[in-house]
């Protein structure tokens, strides 16, 4: 462990738009490349270029526009995969290319038909072949959550002795356990002799809910650079939240590491990815859904009343939304309806206002949510 | 740790129901209650009967409805709420009160305006009180995830002395990470001598969204029950997916956990909840959202169709959904357009098929999804 700096490596424009309805054109992905630069993210995948003329055009054209950010390409460990990405990379200011391959037992004998021997010769010389285009070479061994440890151990050396100056262990199938992930990533930290000259890199999938605590666990044991979304987006159940790790390390100062990310871009990031794939946000949605910040049962609307603190461990505009919500329904208390009536320039106490209350919760108990409107007619 | 059988409470119709948006009507509980049964959960906590005419009406009609699981009504510490409660409860086969009061310096100065001896005292009193008309008694300590360790253990050693069954501690501000989880409840363990006649429970939110890592981190240092909603719906950006939790112990048959509920039943429950209530559940949503089984990048196609397991660590049939969906996207291989082609009955080999896969990286460029008519122009 070098530092305590987290490398934000955003997969949004590669794991996050080939999802099934998130496509953009090439208008759409550089709009997202800018704002990304603007959230301060370090890395920005930005497509898969051998997999269609389209994506090799919009890599191209985000290595053109972006300015201080990586731009990263994926290949898979195949010459023309490489061949296209240098292609696409040629005028980054800060190219990578991210190659790789499966490193389970399960994906070497029933994807690629292989042995791990021959695994480890085809990683190498991808690692290689990538380096004789640009200094910055990732690689990724795909299913590393579920690989043994012995042979990951031994891949993630020859990959480092090639000269990957980062390498990434994929939970590809969103596998492991928060306490796993941190045995394995530690496993490798005390049995890689040269693991200090590369960047560990997380990358996890969401199939069980865990990406986020797997993504920190790695973090704990040595992980310096995270693979994220924004929203969480990505193949089948997602990948990691941007969001939430940039919230949980500015949160927990206490874990003592640091990122780039201005949080205060984060909902209105949330938003741009959002509106323009056309995939909403859940209202429970950690940092960014619509009620990520909203109070509502009555016990909650009155702590938070006298004194955010009670409820909020961040504050709503840290993170670009406007202002903490406050939603009347049946589960209202007295102290919450009296705010929302004093915001409204009615001020009543009891026993006046016990009263109002009593009709107040037979309303909400019909409409659901009230809203200033009723609440007027309420009152009038 | 006096058994492997974790304990599911349900609060789909009191944390979750008391979101905005989120309010159902009588009839819409007592189905929402019924589903519940039948997906096998241990404790319905049915609603906040004091909290208005609305839903003490609704948890007295689950209390008559309900034939095997515990139904569970919540209160603060006070006569009136407790007697609401045991009224609503009368007709339950397994009647809980579930009673408690904020335990955190933050809640017990800011809310309360009390001291830490008073909290106690009042807690107890709470707990003896419910007991006179209940013998299940749970109580809550309010913001134990920050409250302080020394006094957190006092109160859950009084609590239990006064009798209270199950002993919840949860995390209401999302702030815990699951290290930290892990360590409190061991601590708790190691110093509350009478910990062993209660069972502790569970209750995270998920604001920085590690409320499932959290309740896992919880199990594995001796909880026994988890608070959990279907979906993940509940206060700001909710509490544990049930989901998540059931197919984790599932999955994870090496942790050596079990519970009483029947997967299959998972999708189902999902489509209700999110139906009834109006609340979407996100196309990355895991386990239950529309694309958690959805594999749509080339390389995860062509690795699913040569073997499931390469990328599925759950069958979708288990959780309920009908079955894994491929859709093609720019972002799909060969394999996956020769899959699809050869279920609406096209059968090319390569040339033809390299020619074909040319022409539908242009369309897929254009039209984003791949539907099959788009395949049949493709090859027509």
């Amino acid at each position: 462990m070098s530092n305590n700096r987290i490398q934000i490596f955003d997969t949004t424009l590669r794991d996050g738009e080939q999802v099934p309805g998130c496509q953009l054109n090439k208008e759409e992905k550089i709009e997202v490349a800018k704002q990304l630069e603007l959230l301060g993210v370090d890395i920005i995948e930005a497509g898969f270029p051998i997999s269609s003329p389209g994506d090799f055009d919009a890599v191209k054209a985000i290595a053109d526009t972006v300015k201080e950010a990586t731009v990263c390409g994926l290949t898979r460990s195949k010459k023309e995969d490489i061949d296209a990405a240098a292609a696409a990379l040629k005028s980054a200011k800060r190219p990578r290319i991210h190659t790789g391959i499966g490193a389970s037992d399960v994906h070497i004998k029933h994807k690629f038909n292989s042995t791990r021997e021959k695994i480890v010769e085809q990683g190498v010389w991808a690692v290689k072949y990538a380096k004789s285009f640009v200094e910055d070479v990732e690689f990724f061994a795909e299913d590393a959550g579920r690989a043994d440890l012995e042979f990951l151990a031994k891949l993630t050396e020859a990959v480092i002795d090639a000269g990957a100056t980062v390498v990434n262990l994929p939970d590809t199938t969103g596998y492991l356990l928060p306490h796993q992930m941190h045995q394995r990533i530690s496993y490798l930290y005390e049995n890689v002799k040269n693991i200090h000259k590369a960047t560990i890199s997380m990358h996890n999938h969401n199939d069980l809910g865990l990406a986020t605590a797997n993504t920190i666990a790695g973090i704990e044991a040595g992980a310096r650079q995270v693979e994220v979304t924004i929203n969480g987006i990505g193949e089948r159940a997602g990948n990691t939240s941007l969001e939430e790790i940039a919230m949980i390390l500015n949160v927990h100062k206490d874990l003592g590491f640091v990122t780039g990310i201005n949080p205060k871009y984060l909902y209105p990031t949330s938003l741009l990815v959002s509106n323009l794939m056309g995939m909403p946000v859940q209202a429970n949605k950690a940092i960014v859904g619509a009620n990520a910040f909203a109070h509502s049962s009555g016990i909650h609307q009155d702590g938070f009343l006298k004194h955010a603190q009670n409820y909020e461990i961040m504050n709503p505009e840290d993170v670009g939304v406007p202002s903490s919500a406050i939603v009347l329904t049946s589960r209202s208390g007295r102290a919450a309806l009296r705010h929302r009536l004093s915001l409204l320039g009615f001020d009543f106490e009891k026993p006046e206002l016990d009263k109002i209350y009593t009709r107040f919760l037979i309303m909400a108990d019909e409409r659901k949510m009230i809203h200033d409107e009723d609440l007027k007619e309420l009152v009038g």
